[in-house]
């Protein structure tokens, strides 16, 4: 049976981070509801949990607003893969689960694309634009109601995270003067600089 | 006259994304409300702001959540510098403000250090882990009353942004059969194989 998942406050809450509504996020939403049920997890306060994302699109924000793993807590780790991927662990066990994208799990909907092209060129009239926020949203809510086996490929993963990261004391650029944490310093010319002014 | 900032709704989203009040999460708070402030901009639903933060320490959560420059919507770029500094642009204009912790804005704080040590060896009692929380808390606080010029130096920035990512078409790895972003699929051996496999 098809798990029915109504827009509850949990997606409300993404909504609001995420300041739209549309397909990837609805994604990530699935993909990261998955994975704390499966894990029985809550919402790490701290670091209990660590997500690894796989895309810097949409979904990702959905994981940071459900699992707690947020980009500034250290705890949230970016691989550049491009793919609809999520795992989340539990950093005590090393328990961990990943989710991924299906092949073909999304319709192709040529008109949805069509049309998000045109309003990107600047060529799309009002009624486009209404036409394609109505898509986006209907193709948004299919994905919540979709069963989730029809989604996602779920696999169980075990990985050790190291201990979380000390307090770094900060040093002062000799050519900024501004504070950097002491390892982004390098010393050059015996001079101590930041990465900005070392151009990297 | 310090502007007293009392702990607002605003702020409360913040910890409630972030999961703790800590000063890093305090001063990503001023420097997001003086970056807006300063551009006089609300914050973006869709992509009207961009933000660079060069740091991935807690500020970053607050400004995500206040400019709505969110890692999962493509407004929000990462300069790993350690730097507690943070940039908002309007997309539009290529107007943007830049914002800088002085050098020695907090003071040291030797003892709120020791104890932090402390905790992450697993070597502190619950009373030195109170204590660490107390101290937290206050220096946050102290953080969210500080007058913005002692906190922080402030420059105008211009930069010309490129248009929103397309939407992009996904391939299948001919490896694992996973669907990726086709910019991220290489050709090696005649196969078309995502990072992943490639043990990028």
């Amino acid at each position: 049976m098809p798990e029915r998942i109504m827009p509850s406050s949990d997606y409300q809450k993404c909504l609001e981070f995420h300041g739209h509504e549309c397909p990837g996020l609805a994604i990530g939403f699935r993909a990261a509801k998955a994975c704390l049920d499966w894990l029985k997890e809550k919402r790490a306060e701290d670091e209990e949990l660590v997500a690894i994302v796989e895309t810097d699109a949409c979904g990702a924000d959905a994981v940071q607003v459900l699992t707690g793993c947020t980009f500034g807590k250290g705890n949230f780790l970016f691989r550049d893969y491009g793919k609809q991927a999520f795992t989340l662990f539990g950093r005590r066990s090393g328990r961990g689960v990943r989710v991924c994208l299906r092949p073909g799990a999304l319709e192709p909907a040529a008109r949805h694309r069509q049309l998000m092209e045109r309003i990107q060129r600047n060529q799309a009239t009002r009624e486009e634009r209404e036409e394609f926020g109505r898509i986006h949203r209907e193709r948004a809510r299919e994905i919540l109601e979709k069963p989730l086996e029809e989604l996602f490929t779920l696999k169980e993963i075990f990985q050790v995270f190291p201990a979380k990261a000390m307090i770094e004391p900060s040093k002062q650029c000799q050519v900024c003067g501004e504070p950097a944490k002491a390892s982004k310093i390098q010393i050059q010319d015996g001079k101590e600089i930041c990465r900005s002014c070392l151009g990297e």
